[in-house]
Formats: structure tokens, sequence, C-alpha cells
């Protein structure tokens, strides 16, 4: 797997695209309108298959129709899929293709900020199922990732910080250069993010997943806002009016700064740097769900057992993985967050 | 991936199950009556689950209900399901754990003959969706594999010689001592079955398979009869009888012969010899189907790209995958296999 940075569109028909293999190109409404234009041009022949956009779109229902219409197709192994679109593209199509006839090549065109610094990359592939996300998926790399970064400008304001909130984990993470530089940004837009910037943003992802690819132990670092991220996220879904995926990650990295703070090693000094620079970008979210709730969610992400394993931040670039937290420990969290925001 | 004959089934207690793993054991009836009472009282603490046997049950609604029976009983990647049956069974819990979580435990306990010698091994899972055998799936090999022959009691006999299907295209590939041993049998009992005459059927596809596991080139070898095969079993699926796998691969490899025979360069001696063999043990079936819908069938196979490229046996022990055959040819042999059947 590589990932290319496009200067040029016209790349497109010389990279990667093997010329006798059929091409499916899987993308939603939205992106067809506002960036399927800015390189259809460039594109071999294809065939354009369009999913629903939206995270609830990300299901069974939908990979098998990517299926059916790769075998309507007659696809092989060795044509290609490719997902232009967000993460819940890629992770849709990737699944689709890392199943179809046992594997079949695919390639991600990724036109969402938070798809191009982290969903695209690391070979996570998944659809929600049964209301858990990505309970159901793959550990299989694309064959390459097409990064232009003129997508940006088709973005909006919330889609930015959606993307920039995948940015805040990996700074944390990383606690240099990168940090300091996330620091340093007071507001955000398209032209935040240039292609060493976002190069920056995955390789901090890269040097993790390369030691870890399948997540037993090191990979769960950049899980972190992720435990409780994806309960509040879906039981957001479940409602009428989805939160952001990036939302939901601060809002998880918020709950897990105050956990490590009052059980674990998180100093005062940390705790209000992390929450100073989420709060000059972010509003605090409304938690609108009981504890139950929430800790049943807890328990089905498959990041935990039953032991309630997180990954916390225990310091700006000391990200810990499987510390034990108590339902309790979460409730009180929430309790906290619910005080902050008033 | 080890596999494991189990003299005595005690041995089920002490091997490979981790005994803080939630276990979920999916079975069929026909096996649940024959079979898992030879064992129930050596297996670990398990939620039982029954699939509907047969092939047409390898599907996608039945990986969906062990997806929601396993968040259900919230099963993490380190929990196991076990899969306790034949091919089918196997084939359908592999895929279903191979994705849940990305990649969940799973175990195989093979109940037919066919999946002791076959299925079970080389890590193939798969589902069969719109009409296609096996067309959604991945490569991942089970942890472990239980092989209790004892089981093999419970078989009748066209399930024995179903898979003595397999044990031929082994033969065949072997081509040596293994193959000898096949035409020196007469007749086929489950006594005929030994754990060494099993573990020398494993090793000629091991070998294979580990030269070559995601089937790029060699690994095709073990398609002989299958091509063929898979496209009349999945006519006979739709109708109302469907045939045993082992007759439609034992009857591919018969038109395969002729195949390779007319146009490729098997020898009068060893056609002569693959159809004596397999006319001891094997009537020849019917096949009640246009060249234009097995032609359909075939271009659907994975194992084909437009160019329609098969495994062929060129001798006994020199078999060729990604030999070009043309649609004439395959509606050749057909018509061949018609006036020899009469």
């Amino acid at each position: 797997m590589t990932h290319l940075f496009l200067e040029k569109a016209k790349e497109f028909s010389s990279i990667g695209f093997e010329k006798q293999a059929k091409l499916l190109l899987v993308t939603d409404e939205n992106v067809k309108k506002h960036c399927y234009p800015l390189i259809q041009a460039f594109l071999p022949k294809h065939q354009l298959m369009l999913i629903a956009a939206g995270d609830k779109n990300k299901n069974l229902e939908n990979a098998q129709a990517i299926w059916n219409r790769a075998l309507e197709l007659n696809l092989g192994r060795n044509d290609l899929i490719i997902a232009l679109g967000g993460g819940v593209i890629s992770d849709l199509c990737g699944f689709a293709a890392s199943t179809y006839k046992r594997g079949t090549n695919c390639s991600y065109i990724p036109t969402s900020l938070m798809a191009m610094v982290d969903a695209a990359h690391g070979g996570k592939t998944g659809i929600n199922l049964g209301g858990v996300k990505n309970s159901v998926g793959t550990f299989t790399n694309p064959k390459n990732i097409y990064i232009h970064v003129p997508f940006l400008n088709t973005l909006s304001k919330a889609e930015l910080y959606s993307g920039f909130a995948e940015a805040v984990k990996h700074g944390i993470i990383e606690g240099k250069s990168l940090w300091k530089t996330i620091e340093n940004r007071t507001t955000i837009n398209a032209s935040s993010f240039t292609p060493d910037f976002i190069e920056t943003l995955i390789q901090v992802k890269l040097a993790i997943v390369e030691a870890d690819f399948k997540e037993s132990n090191e990979r769960k670092k950049l899980n972190l806002g992720h435990s409780i991220g994806h309960a509040i996220e879906s039981l957001y879904l479940e409602k009428a009016t989805p939160i952001s995926h990036g939302q939901a990650v601060i809002t998880g990295i918020v709950l897990e700064s105050f956990i490590a703070h009052a059980h674990f090693d998180l100093n005062d000094e940390d705790l209000n740097t992390i929450l100073r620079l989420i709060s000059t970008h972010y509003d605090w979210i409304d938690i609108p769900f009981s504890d139950d709730a929430i800790l049943q969610k807890l328990s089905n992400d498959k990041k935990n057992t039953d032991q309630m394993l997180f990954t916390l931040p225990m310091g700006i670039g000391n990200v810990q993985q499987n510390c034990e937290v108590s339902a309790l420990q979460v409730a009180q969290a929430i309790e906290l967050y619910a005080k902050y925001r008033s």
C-alpha cells in the first residue's frame, strides 16, 4: 500500500490503474456533486455506483449491494473497486472488496479531511451491525490511496473540524512538534492543511500501525477518544440528528481526560492544555443519554472486553492503552463533563 | 494453525480452548444429533447455535445470524467460535468469525470426511451470494482444527464418497504413492480412512497452500474438478435436488479430463486410468443444463476471468493451472460426457 499526493489530477491516468482492469467507482451523492467533477475527466473508463451518504448507510445492505454489483459486472480479483469519498465510503468499500471473491483490489480516493489524515490509512475496513459501529470488518490495506488536496475546498467548516479532531488525537499521541503546530492554530480552514501537514499526520498513524497492524496492543493508542466517542456516536446515530465523527472523538477525548486526571497520571497542567485547545475549536455537545445506555454501548465496543479497557491520555505525548476503567469512573466523568459544560 | 487428531475425546478439554474465553459452538441439526453427543461431555462450557443443514444455508443471512448472536453474547476478539460440522459449517463460521470485530478466534471440528481431508484446511472461508458459490469470503486460517476420526462412523455411504472425491483429486495431483493407495481401493467405508491416510491427504493440500496461500498461481492446482464442478453444483442447488459437493467435483474432473485429452497433453492411458477409477466408485450423474447456463456460471466463478482459465489434469501427477479453455471446448466435453454416459 502506498499513498500518493496528486498535485495534478492528470496523474490519475498514469498511476496505479491497470489498463486492462475493470473499474467500479463507488461514491455518494454529495461527493458525486462536489468532488467527482474535479477528477472525472482524468479517470479511466469506469462504472459508477452511488451509495446514500451518511454513517447509517455503512451497513450490510450496502455491502451486499456492492457485492451484487461486482457480480453483475463480473469483476475478478484483479479488477479494481475505487472508493471515492470519506471514511464511510472507504470503510464500506474496503470491507466489500476485501471479502468479494476473498479479496479484490481496492483503492481509496479520500475526499474528507478525516479520511485523508486518518480513516483511509491503516487497513481497518468495516460496517456497522446490530447498532455497533464497525462490528463487522477486516484488516485489509487498500492497493493505493490517492490524496487530492483541492477536495478540501469543497468541505464545510463542520467537516474540516470533524477531520481536525483526528489531528488533535494524533497531536496528543505525538506530543512534540506536531502538538505545537496544532496548538498554534487558532482557526481552521481548507488552506490550513498543506500536503506537508497532512503527511505528518499520516506518519503518526502509520508508525503505530506498522508496529501492530492487527491491534494486539500498541495500535490501541489510536483509539484515544474512540471508546467513549463511538458509544456516544452510536447513540446519536439512533436519533434523528447524528453528530460528526470528529465531534464524537473530541467528546471522547474530554471524557477520557477527566478519567485519566481523576484516577490515573494525567496532571492538572496537561489536562488544562487539552481542554483549552479543544475549547478553542469545539463546542461541548450535549450528552442526552443515560449512563446505562452509554455503558451498554461500551461493553459492545470491540476495543473493550468485559473489564472495560480504555486508551487514556496520561499526558501530552503519553497515551496509554489497556487502562482498566470501571463503570463508576465513566459515570463520574460524564457528570463532570456536564458540570464543566454548564 | 495446527490440526490435531483426537485419539481420545477427553483431549478436547485440555487442548486449545482458553479457559477464560467464551465459547460459541455453531453446528447443524444433523451434526447435533449424530456427532455432538460423542464429544459433548468433553467440551468446556459453551453456547450452542444451530444453522439449518445444507449448502444453500451457507448464505449471508446465516453469517448475519452468527454476527448477531456473537454481539448478543458480547463476544470479544479473544473469545472463540467453534464450527462443528462439515465444510458448509466451517466455511460459514470461518467467514463470520474472520470478519466479526475484524477477526475473532475460530476453531473447526470437522465432522464430514470432506471437511477432515479438505475443506477445513487451507484457510478459505466463504458464503454463497447471488447464486455464485463462495463469492464472498476471506483467506483466514482457523486457530485449530480438531480431527475426531470416530465421527466417520456416523456418515452415510454417500457422504463418504463425497469426501473421497477430494481424495481422488489429491491423488491425481500427487500421482505417486497416494495415487496407488487410492487406485487399490475397490470399496470405501469408514474404516478405509485411518489417521495416517487422512494425514497424507491433508499434507498434499498443505504443501500447495503453504506455497501460495492467497491463490495467486500454484494453489489453483487444487481447483481441479472445481471450476466446472462448482458450475454444475450451483445449477443443481437451484433445483429441488442438490447433488453432493464430491459428486460435482468428480463430474468436473471427468469433463476437465475430456478437455485436457482433446486439446492438451493428457494421453489415452492416463485418461482411461482416471475414468476407470472414477467409474469404479461413482455413477455418472445427469447434466440436465444447457451449455449456456453452465458457461454463465463459469464466467462468474472467481477462479476464471473472461479468458476462462481452467486447472486441468495433464497426467497422473501432472495437474496444470491457468489453461486457456474456450466455450466451445467446454460444450464439446459436455457432449462427450453425455455420449460416454449413455
